[in-house]
């Protein structure tokens, strides 16, 4: 039995879209238990008249919803009673194997942190979401924004634990993984990404194919991308905001004419089918890789689909032991002599550039 | 009279892209002269029949073309017979006021840096290249590449400077600018964009909106986006990538059915419209800000209207005397003893934090 405990409260839907995803996830994943944590009278009333296997279901009472303006660290100490916090407790004392939560990412992320830990050998864990690409497959992203201040080695690690995750979960066997960058050469990049492509180079158990430019994202040549979490995040959020407003500005065109509309009226379920093809919804959560228990975090806006999405992301991360595949790569590469050295060599030379940079940078200017 | 000179080879389409481009600025513009730089045999016979005012035509014969694959230092060295390096030549010597390439961008900008160099007080020159907003308006976005190891007083040159230019070639009047960040809030980020929010708030002759996340740059709610080169570059090529990707499956799924090819066909006019408007060859090349004659670097698949638009940015460029205007502004901040101090105590600020971190870091994990 696969125990995942599902933080009912802190969505724009919650908790009905999270008891809807909650109830399609027992009835489809069938060695799957449920713990939701949120106001105990409210989520009984909400399970009456739903179809359920309740012996997989426990509820556990949690008075409050977690502050989205509440610094992190802060939201972690002072809302204890929040179904965030009661949840990630829950991971922590060993009565939950992995965690869904809508909630607000920073308290999420610093209680995974905090509370949860890393797996050993973990320098950060990151943010790993999955677009949908042109030619029907899928993209993996890693991370996108749970950290920004990283050095080389933080993006060979992405790189491992990602490619892993792709392919537990998503059955891609050895993932293409491309280092996002703003050319495709070698040499390009700052000294970050010059660094990283050295090592990602070198790594074993990976299929690195070099540089990627971001306008490749979406054209199913890559099943991964590592980036640093500043530019991962850009490269997400810039994909979504686009899609967006071409959809909002198509609509508004067609509705300008009588004859637009007959038009798009022919192709209706194409739009549909378009839209849906869109929508996030339906590729589930970001995870958090690199945690000591499974941390998944489905976005805010997040309907009864993709909380059942999230769930399954979080059971089939439990069931393939994903974690300690991740925690063997790692080891393996730290214990071997010759990676291990270069490692730190490529992260010595960024160091050592940053600082030369920063010093003639002073000379120069100052 | 202001004078041009147009690099004639190097783009895709080049000579009759440029050649085309050139006479339709020639009858638009009445004080432009343009000197055209390439093989002289080719352009006299490609003019020939062409309908222009001859007498404000210059032609300098260069019979190479600037190699792409050449790394820029080698290419201004061993390629100065290339139609650039003849181009740039002319700048340097006083024989022209602005110039337009769509060859090699590393040749380009290396060249403008070595052999043309900087405006007083310009730390780097930067790229600012123009998008369409969904509410028919623009947007710039600098810097996008042309610098990607930067320090904080960077992103507040490109503010100064890319605001001026918005100003004086859009007449936009006072921009609203936003720093590219991973979320709305002043202490969000890494450690270069906290300093460089810190520096944009007390900028002073720049409207300073805050930060802004990627999904919001067509929105229409800001005119002038300030980024870091790297993410800047991720921003601008992620948004042509997506738009071009959208529009590639929805031609595909068009054509999947003769429902919706007739839909598609009462809808003819709007999507010739769409397409039109997604064009970049309409909002002209990407401006180099801060070199000390005007450079506009056009995208290497322009066609006439794009090289055209190129002509046109660099005229108004020299025409509203812009350069002049950016070293106003930065000698009166650098001037400035308050200001000047605050710049430094950002920068310096920055690389502590930089120089902590590392130190942090090789404790904990070497």
């Amino acid at each position: 039995m696969i125990k995942v405990v599902l933080d009912c409260f802190g969505g724009d839907h919650s908790p009905d879209a999270n008891i809807d995803g909650a109830v399609r996830a027992l009835s489809e994943l069938t060695d799957l238990h449920l713990i939701l944590t949120g106001d105990e009278a409210i989520l009984k009333e909400k399970l009456t008249g739903k179809d359920f296997d309740a012996s997989r279901v426990t509820i556990v009472h949690a008075p409050d919803v977690i502050d989205t303006s509440m610094k992190p660290t802060d939201a972690i100490r002072l809302q204890k009673e929040s179904s965030m916090m009661k949840a990630v407790k829950l991971l922590r004392t060993d009565e939950a194997d992995a965690l869904v939560s809508l909630g607000a990412t920073g308290a999420l992320v610093s209680a995974a942190l905090l509370r949860i830990g890393r797996l050993k050998n973990v320098i950060r864990p990151a943010f790993c979401p999955i677009l949908p690409t042109m030619t029907g497959g899928i993209v993996g992203i890693c991370d996108t924004g749970a950290n920004v201040d990283i050095t080389p080695d933080h993006i060979q690690q992405y790189a491992v634990m990602a490619s892993l995750y792709l392919e537990c979960v998503y059955g891609i066997e050895s993932p293409r993984v491309a280092l996002l960058n703003v050319g495709v050469e070698e040499e390009k990049g700052d000294d970050l990404h010059k660094n990283a492509y050295q090592l990602l180079k070198n790594t074993p158990g990976i299929r690195f194919i070099g540089n990627m430019e971001s306008r490749e994202l979406l054209s199913g040549d890559i099943d991964l991308v590592v980036a640093d979490g500043f530019s991962g995040n850009v490269l997400v959020k810039t994909t979504e905001g686009t899609a967006l407003e071409l959809l909002k500005k198509l609509k508004k065109d067609i509705y300008s004419k009588t004859i637009y509309k007959i038009g798009a009226g022919l192709m209706k379920k194409m739009f549909m089918e378009e839209k849906e093809f869109m929508n996030y919804q339906n590729y589930g959560g970001s995870v958090l890789l690199g945690t000591a228990k499974v941390v998944v975090k489905g976005h805010g806006s997040s309907k009864a689909v993709a909380v059942y999405k999230c769930i399954e992301q979080a059971y089939r991360m439990e069931k393939t032991e994903l974690n300690g595949r991740i925690e063997d790569a790692l080891t393996a590469i730290a214990n071997e002599p010759w990676h291990e050295a270069q490692r730190k060599r490529e992260v010595m030379r960024f160091r050592r550039r940053i600082f030369r940079r920063r010093c003639a940078g002073s000379q120069m200017r100052d």
